[in-house]
């Protein structure tokens, strides 16, 4: 088989440990033979677009390794989706003139369910337009949202934040409560799946530990009940925690807090519901609140990583080169989590076709019957994914994070691509 | 001299580490033969006032040495903040009648400016109404505002957090910006003093790298200003990260976020700077935003504190009993930086008189001309605080912070008193 290069791209919301996948696409690359180099689209698929590939072989190898500890896209990411072929045709037949150019014959894309969507699309080019290329979807979400995989890198660093910065901003309030805060609430992201506001129910460590009031996408928000159960944890336990997802709707789908916003998906762009609901229970109950929105400050913590995450983003960095090479097509490195008492898991293989546009959401029986906790099946399945710590090296004080040289490779297209 | 037993309080904000000064004082009082148990009060003064003292000598070895890794306040504590004797003698007579009933004559008190006026005041009821008991203020705050100190247990690590926080953001923003965030603003604590922002400056390791803005409280905003180094910042880099100040404010002391409601020492209430300023930025300039407020999150992060302020914090609280037992009163050990150009510290002596409702505010030159960033001389004070890391133990992913058993001393008055 010819030697081909191989093409790598970061795809919307960047991770704690998407470039630990980035890592694994690179060490495995470099050490198969029919593989050439691997190109890193500058911005993600934009880069290919653009002519833009960063020539990652010019990464010394503890460069690349200290991927593994960093935070971020490295190559940078981006927010484009590709639109269908008959909508878009000229996007396609850009790509495969750059690919052509740069004898890419291998395609990664790291990304979430609008990322397998257009991997999928890649990888019917030898079908639909007569370019030969393999294009495998590597996944990541921080919202664990993807199907066919029992969880998906990124969510596990997110999920540990979450369910430590609970437990930790929990013990504040608790001590403070008898003269201040009464109420915290702390905004989780997870547009429209509850998994990362789930996560903050691992704070506790038995039944009426904080987090007391967890608020998922999945449950129609009911303020009448919500304010109910704030006032009867106070008048209860002294205090009241709340983590609020920031997909938390009404039952028409109005979210709770609207910017009325959208992102280059179409998706609405959110942030807020933690004042908004610290707005309700003040007017309704008076009581002194504080209120935390994490943010990029989630997804971004490399810092208090979990090292199981750690381990299967690179995994699926790793196996889905070692597909490639097999001369796999369409597919996705998905977890497999074993059948034991004891967590274990292994990469098993999913169609594309199965995954794009398809959201995991929780499963009713993760949610506690009044909707507002998770149940024990949900803290089966999440606490695995939070063990572990894999810290990144520090100087100073502070983490060190790797910063790539990103040389372009040199264009060898005249034609400029307007994106 | 008589054994007597000492009473120990934890008073305002909590931190990250005042349970390591709480640690400090009751396993050096547990060494020192002349004192006897600690009482710890139940939720601070108030505990004093109640006569809900917890007795600390029915905490094993093992938990009081955990106190060193948990956060918050384990004993609880509390905004409320004695009167003068002349407003309020009924308060002190029965902090003496408290005091005398279980042979109270050391007092330790572990807060901020507020409270070492109240220890200022309890250390001279032997004059004023002649019991004699000694008091010393063990310095605690997050927003590093008391004098006399280099700088004050709590700061560093809350310092440690958004300065990793603030490099962990920031490079995610800088992996998006090409087609999403191009303003990302994190809000830190601090209401009168920009020390907190200040330290999100250290995420930054050469001229230019984020944080690009920095907004302290001792710098009047100016919108216009703001709005035009805002710009600037994303024409030049294609983002710019935004560090506020909770107490960022006008030219006239209006703060850029009010929320209009105030705490039991008469403190404005607030919170809420950095959607503010998100709102600006989309209206004046259309740049898509994000913003998050760490709240609680960044003085509760034990997970991630400064081993250098771990191990001040467990000073300061030795130094107290060992102050005690030698005699001393009405004063707060200091942190003392030493000479050298390699950072050491010391425990000093400070006088409670000149500690006690003085604020210690940036000075001018550690704020860039500007006023948007921090200079080298601020690097030069803030990076060596945040060195080393100090992590807790884990279990299951999860850190293991103590839960102390808190068992009350048999009260020992009939009367009641109303707090």
């Amino acid at each position: 088989m010819a030697r081909k290069n191989a093409f790598y791209a970061q795809s919307g919301g960047v991770t704690a440990v998407i470039n630990a996948s980035a890592c694994g696409v690179i060490e495995a690359a470099r050490a198969h033979s029919q593989i050439g180099k691997v190109y890193a689209g500058r911005n993600g698929i934009i880069g290919a677009l653009r002519e833009e590939l960063i020539d990652t072989s010019r990464e010394s190898k503890a460069a690349i390794a200290a991927l593994r500890h960093t935070p971020s896209g490295a190559f940078g990411s981006c927010r484009y989706k590709l639109k269908s072929i008959e909508e878009n045709r000229a996007e396609y037949e850009r790509l495969i003139e750059v690919f052509r150019a740069h004898n890419i014959g291998y395609f990664f894309y790291n990304g979430g369910g609008d990322s397998a969507d257009t991997c999928l699309k890649v990888s019917q080019l030898s079908e639909t337009l007569g370019y030969p290329v393999q294009a495998i979807h590597i996944p990541k979400t921080v919202d664990n949202d993807l199907p066919l995989t029992d969880n998906c890198p990124g969510f596990g660093s997110v999920a540990k934040y979450i369910a430590i910065s609970t437990r930790e901003a929990a013990m504040d309030v608790a001590s403070m409560c008898e003269t201040s805060t009464k109420v915290f609430i702390l905004e989780a992201m997870g547009r429209h799946a509850g998994w990362i506001a789930a996560a903050g129910g691992l704070a506790a460590e038995q039944e009426g530990d904080a987090p007391h009031i967890i608020l998922f996408p999945e449950i129609a928000f009911d303020k009448d009940r919500f304010l109910r159960k704030v006032d009867r944890t106070v008048k209860k336990n002294g205090y009241c925690v709340i983590v609020a997802s920031e997909g938390a709707q009404y039952r028409d789908g109005t979210f709770l807090a609207d910017a009325g916003t959208r992102d280059a998906f179409g998706h609405a762009q959110l942030g807020g519901v933690a004042p908004t609901l610290a707005a309700m229970v003040k007017d309704a109950l008076g009581y002194k609140y504080h209120w935390a929105v994490a943010d990029y400050l989630q997804r971004a913590a490399r810092h208090i990583a979990s090292a199981t995450d750690v381990e299967q983003a690179y995994a699926v960095g790793k196996a889905a080169v070692e597909f490639a090479a097999a001369g796999h097509n369409a597919i996705m490195p998905a977890i497999v989590r074993g059948k034991g008492k004891r967590y274990s898991w292994s990469i098993g293989e999913a169609p594309l076709a199965k995954v794009a546009n398809v959201e995991k959401m929780m499963p009713r029986n993760f949610i506690t019957r009044d909707g507002f906790n998770i149940t024990p099946a949900a803290r089966d399945y999440l606490a695995p994914l939070i063990q572990g710590e894999d810290y990144p090296p520090y100087k100073g004080g502070m983490p060190q994070y790797v910063k790539l040289k990103n040389e372009l490779v040199p264009r060898k297209l005249k034609k400029r691509f307007k994106v």
